[in-house]
């Protein structure tokens, strides 16, 4: 349905969905949600199972360049691909293009030095490590407003100590490495932190709805942890500005990943609206079921209409924040109904655990973190009523 | 804030109310679901517990004659009732007015023989035992269209040979007996069939998302399983009468104790509200949180509203059958956006399992069960446009 | 339905039923919208003629006590009268029930004078006259907040003197009277000012979308108007608290009317989809117009319940400030989409101007005026707040 | 915002966007409506007044070939121009891209005899003269299912007989020439019927709430009109196939058209709460007025992504019916919540008659006409589930 994609790119969209539907979809079967307590997840072993399968179907990392061993997509061919990918819970890790490791590789690529990259950003694309990315803290601390941050990083021999604790913090548990936030002098910077460094905890994950991520959502205290001058990301006080250059592709590639889970809902659903019936009629050709159908599919048209246009505003190197924020809300939005839809097509069928019930619990965060719905929305609307006002010159009473 | 309760019914409110914040809540933390198979809700042993401080409290089983140890209320007086019973998971448990038992005795009390009543109806109002209704097949069966029913009842020597296979019987695993439904000549006959009866196995629980009711929802089979004469349930071919008889209120009393849960989830919403900050406003006063409160009360006082409308019906002696869909399709959508609301206002907090991610995965199925929202809504338009057509007399065209 | 009903009330309401029916509706043809400034609304002549049919069928003011000749129903008996009055467009002016004189009404009785009782409000419960109700002010005056009063009365000789500026008033050209809130030393009292009056001036209506109310909305201006001191209504500086009094009642009873036209506009709709076909099925039958039509029913008993609910608190003397805000949000939404799925159920034929394109334009304003529903959503979430702080006690941070 | 716009588009869009603020806006007092009966929409002196501007500006009739004297743009660009125009209600008129001329000239480009374009065309795109499209009857006859289609055309000497009732004609009081869609032995044929045929009636316009159309919505009889061999349009019994050649971009350049006019409305609600207060706070920074903004910008962009994504299956030569079905209904949804909020923004100054309680009359058909919403998503759902059957084979039961 899409005249605008490149030979390649849809040769490449057709390659991803045959290898989530060969490969991927029948694995589905081992990742069973652990709740409770403890690690989350798919296992690490499991991880690097699915990840050698995309290698060898030469599919890995498609988002990072040729240089670190991936296909060196634009944001636009990253919406064709982890779409795709996003139809198996497991298939954005199996590409290795799965939060917060997507993200961060994305940033890394943009800020780090080459000496870093080599250290921090190379195992992390191959692979071979995982990482997180540590900026929100429990209030009142820097939740959705980064102003408010809380852990510090103060100079001491040789680079900085940093002090505070950081929560909600996905991959944390298992993770080789965190970029972790901190104030310094009233700014922020960010810091490229090893596991193992003394003073550096990562506590039990929390227990969340969604059990998706390895490493869970974690608590990360620091305590006098030492981080060497070398391992600033960046600019020291240019943290706020990095976490923009991080956070509207990441708020992107969330969407498209949700997408693809959004289109296997309904797929799922219609397959068993096709061969059910009630009240005499395929339950497909019924027309309750007929409005809830379509306005999934209305949902997914235009949540896949608003990733592409966003996808060019930052393929175009504009800093996009609105342009994710109003694509972030639509989608989260849309994809939950799709996904809650999709539930009551299956009727009890859809209340059962997998697939329908999980996809229900692992989507519902994605209306709150990278900034609540409600968070986004004030954003917005203060854009536009100051864009407006640029425009119409001041008010005059 | 209603005025038309008599002192008498406020005194039980403000009672059960309290039983439920100084006996039941604290308790909540010992209920822990259970995933990935097994026994499902909290443990027998729980349950008798909880029962027995109800009983000191003198709030159990309010729904049911004095005769059987109940407290006699009537329609209107178990929706002031059962709401706040419902503000903990546990507190219809403990004042055992859960479904399916509370459902079943109300249906015993109506059409049982004073001997099936003694036997079946008086220990289960006791909280003695437990019970399940089997109505309900997988497709081709008897889904939401009881028309479907695949299961059988044959005449043999003193009695009645069933056969058949029951899907989502809530309560199924641990019920002391079931109510079942099956087809006898053409047309359908309640059964009284106890546990043990050779013939009745009680498969494993459904994994579904819920995990409240204790027993789950189970698949029930029966093979050449012979139930004596005497627990043939009322009249033989009477069975989708009785049905309706169990169904109007059934569903009236799920929209009863969800209302009460989605009143505790904006309570724990507000009050977190009430002490964060967000752009340096408390966030109990930020726009956008105001709306999502503002909205929530507004479905909180609907619902109410619309199941004190729908109670008066009933107690009336209507069959109530319109009256019940609509309030179940209005109440079910209201309490899943009040709950999937108070996970919003509440952030990174909202969608930790416990309590309100918990809270979404128990309330979500009640959208699906009783009849789904669609099949009501189908239903509900049928009898408007009857309606409107008998008044109107037979078009002309 | 409504098995709570008095026989004597549910005699009461198939009898407006049938007046509405039998001698309004076939009159309506003769009240056409006029759009383009000058009066609004039906002429005095035609409303006399109305009001004397209703008066004939023993229907008029139905709110109004026997000594002023109405038949002295409380609200929960308003909403069962008023709903069949607002089946027409027509009807609420027949009975003598339409806002502004009803709520007009309604505050006078509890409040005038026996003298100010007889002079203004039997004229004005009699059919004879109309009135009007002069709190609004443009901004940045009273708009949504009484509290910015902008129009001022000083002691004068005898009397008061009013200087200000009203702005959409409701029944202004043509009212033989307005009760006018000013500021006082800094609080709001009100007058009543005969038309006539020099320095009271009644501009043009404003061209809005709505043409029901006689009078239209009009600008008033007070340039000097001396008032005698006992045109004073009820005590100086009790404005506010008398407003509320007004104000409750008088969004409930908007509540009704309009509810009554909702369902006016689905029986039109169903009628008219009863008699069609498409895709060879009558278009009742199809799943797309089911799914409308159960939701405009739903919408129609849920607004129903909720009058009734707030009826009850206000015929118990409560304040029901809360409660009529939240009836106002529901039913001000819930009929308008009512009206908007009937437009759309009827296809071509739902844009015509009469009759449901000219529901849609009356009702569009109820949404914003009686305070507009942001308005009353913001006073509902604070609200909501207090009463569950009050609740807890002070929150411990 | 968009970075995918050539340097030319881009310019095209600022001049066109400059020309509805400079010159057109500046009109719009110009226009009332006259409900009631008789012509509809501007008159032809205002109308070719208004052209000769778009002429002198060098923005006429964007979308025809520079043949006929317009700008040659693809779809894509005419979503970027037609949005810009539709921000004034004259907009679309003075540029002569409005309905049903516009959708005319599209089909008159692709099929038409070079004779036929010379005589029928050529002065349509000139803006000398207006035509109509008479494809809808009155039920039962063709209205959203055209193989219901009643009106007959029979062959007769030199030529066809015209048989029939054609209604809610757009445009066709004053229109040049119809092209009448009528059956053939049993398949729809397009005829060119020119105004004055003898047996060719255009009745009075039906009184709609939407009044920019020049010429309304008529009634147009057909008795036995006889139309010359010549002006059949197309093959003989290929009329169905055009039809969708027609309606599946002039469904897009109605969404385009209506989004400029949301956008308009947009502006109006924000500078009028940039300047006005409650609260003690500015109407625009208040979260409820906040929320409202946010979710019409929401709108907004979904509507240009989904928009210019059916743009460009268009331009690849697609046939695009389900890419447009799925663009009208959100489109036609969502700019209606537009001005719908923005008139909620408004408060009282909302709903007078112009300019917003005016915008909302206009755009309500919008969900109607073109095939109703409700046989859109019957539509759209059908499709999808009739792709997914083709993918996963057939259903095994």
């Amino acid at each position: 349905m899409d005249p605008s994609l490149s030979p390649e790119l849809r040769e490449l969209q057709q390659r991803t969905r045959e290898f989530i539907d060969d490969v991927v979809v029948p694995l589905e079967a081992r990742d069973t949600p652990r709740p409770g307590g403890g690690h989350h997840g798919p296992s690490d072993d499991f991880r690097v199972e699915l990840q050698d399968a995309a290698k060898a179907a030469g599919l890995f990392a498609p988002h990072i360049g040729h240089e670190f061993g991936g296909l060196g997509l634009d944001v636009a061919g990253q919406a064709v691909v982890f779409e795709q990918a996003g139809r198996s819970l497991l298939g954005p890790l199996a590409l290795n293009c799965a939060a917060p490791d997507e993200g961060n590789m994305a940033m890394l690529e943009k800020i780090a030095t080459p000496d870093q990259a080599e250290r921090f950003l190379r195992p992390l694309a191959a692979g071979d490590v995982r990482s997180c990315f540590a900026m929100t803290e429990q209030s009142p601390g820097a939740g959705s407003d980064p102003s408010m941050l809380r852990t510090t990083a103060t100079r001491v021999d040789g680079g900085w100590a940093l002090n505070g604790e950081k929560w909600f913090i996905t991959g944390g548990v298992g993770a080789a490495f965190a970029i972790v936030m901190a104030m310094t002098d009233g700014r922020a910077t960010m810091f490229l932190v090893d596991a193992g460094t003394p003073g550096f905890v990562v506590e039990e994950a929390i227990d969340t709805i969604d059990h998706i991520s390895p490493g869970g959502h974690a608590r990360i205290t620091f305590t006098d942890c030492v981080v060497p001058e070398d391992q600033v990301l960046g600019a020291v006080g240019e943290g706020f500005r990095y976490a923009q250059v991080r956070l509207a592709p990441a708020r992107l590639t969330h969407c498209m990943r949700w997408l693809g889970l959004a289109t296997r809902a309904l797929d799922i659903a219609m397959d068993r609206a096709a061969t059910r019936e009630a009240f005499g009629s395929r339950l497909a050709d019924l027309g309750l079921a007929q409005r809830l159908i379509a306005d999934c599919v209305i949902d997914i048209e235009t949540s896949r209409a608003i990733i592409a246009r966003t996808a060019a505003v930052l393929d175009s190197g504009a800093e996009g924040g609105l342009a994710s924020s109003i694509a972030k809300v639509h989608v989260s939005e849309a994809t939950y109904r799709v996904i809650d839809s999709a539930i009551q097509l299956c009727g009890s069928d859809g209340i059962t655990v997998e697939p329908l019930g999980r996809y229900l619990a692992e989507v519902r965060p994605f209306r709150i973190y990278d900034g609540s719905n409600e968070t986004h929305r004030w954003s917005i609307a203060r854009k536009a009523v100051k864009a407006r006002t640029r425009e119409t010159g001041p008010a005059v009473r």
